[in-house]
């Protein structure tokens, strides 16, 4: 993977959807409602107003839930990645 | 349960509003009130400027009272549950 | 009662407003208008940006004047409370 | 006096504006502009992120220039006053 | 001078703009844009989030370049004054 | 120079655009863009929120890049300036 | 280069599209989306409400993803340069 999120920003690519409903896990249509994804990549952290960096809370390999409309799309290599803030990542999944 | 709130989320599942008015709680329609709901998973607490994590307020099994436009539906195996921030849930009902 | 409220969240039970105007206070009708209630339940206060919690002002039992529109309705055994911040009160009635 | 007022709110009793006229100040109608009161009852301060009471810089009796929409009607054993924020106070005015 | 102003407000006495103009400052008509006063009267300094008083820039008698819009009129024994925030204040203007 | 800026505030000579793009620099038209001046008079810095002046950037006699809507216009002896916040000058042009 | 940004300012190269998409990259039209630049002048850091500055996360010769919206247009010497905040930029592409 050759992006590296400034930051706290975080790397996303989606989940089959299909798989994850298989798998127990429905969610809803509209835009605005969390979705799945794995997380690929993760930013060193925001920095505070006095420079201090606030450390990640997801980690690479994570499948989380996300708000949508917070995340950029990007292709690399032709596989389509999201790019946004870990503040839009509501859930981690555990397995 | 096999979702894991981060920052200061809260997964809550939506009680019966019918047996809620029998233990003697009514709550208006609309949207924009608070409904009622037991947690069933908290994240870690939101972190302050200076990374800090301030600690959470609702554990789970408690029952509360939240504002339900802050919380966003999710599907798990079958039941569904909203999630949201803390700051959302107004009091805890005390049995 | 059983609603303990979270953060600086206050529960109040409405006055009856003729009662108050026979004591000498008159409110406007106009819902943006401060009106009275009593204070029956108190959180805990509001916790600051590095998790200090700031004390609450009012306590229960005091007849306090409040901005209507920044409190919610619930019904509680029978009975009608509104829950808001406490930001939202403006003042305490004096006996 | 019976209003005790909450954090940084102020209670004022509208000065009769004619009498202002005569002494020297005049206002203008609009009401976004700054009228004239005096002070009847001070709160305690606004507590800052860190619970400190920030002292208020008004007291009880003195006249002052203040924005009457940041204000809020109430009548007392049959008496106008208005009840609002000390930041919305503009100056002191000496005799 | 009888107002004395709070926090970090200031008194202006609006300058006469044709004496600036042959003094060799000419200033647009529009209400946006920055027109000319003479300080009369100067408030102690806005408190901060912890109460610390910052002092103020601007001193009694000096003139100053001031945005019009932050500026509220008040009447003073026939003479004509504004009242506003030191924030609004762009530039002293050095004789 | 006798206009003194406050705070963070900086006075500025719009520059002759002709000159400049013979220099190499050329401007888009659109008002929301960049455009260049030349400091002439710098603001001693803005002060925090505990009263710490935050020392300014740019320096007179430097030619600079600026938001020109952040800008206001004054005209002191026959010359036509303009005074705007520190914040919306983006570079410093180096020659 | 003889534009030194101020603040947290990032002057970039927008890069050839064509030749990302060869090299795996491919970036959606819409101005919202981030596209692709080089790094070539980086200012000196934002500085805190205490006059801290904090360091910059990108370095000048980096390929970023940037937000071209947050980004505003300059030409220098015949070529087209983008400047705005670090902010807006959310990775850096390795190569």
């Amino acid at each position: 993977m050759n992006i590296q999120p400034l930051s706290n920003r975080v790397v996303l690519k989606p989940l089959d959807e299909e798989k994850m409903t298989q798998s127990g896990i429905v969610l809803p249509d509209r835009d605005e409602k969390p979705t799945t994804g794995e997380v690929v990549a993760v930013g060193p952290g925001k920095k505070g107003d006095d420079g201090t960096v606030i450390p990640m809370e997801v980690q690479v390999g994570q499948k989380v839930l996300f708000k949508k409309y917070g995340f950029d799309e990007v292709e690399v290599e032709g596989e389509k990645y999201l790019i946004g803030d870990e503040g839009d990542i509501v859930a981690v999944l555990d397995k």
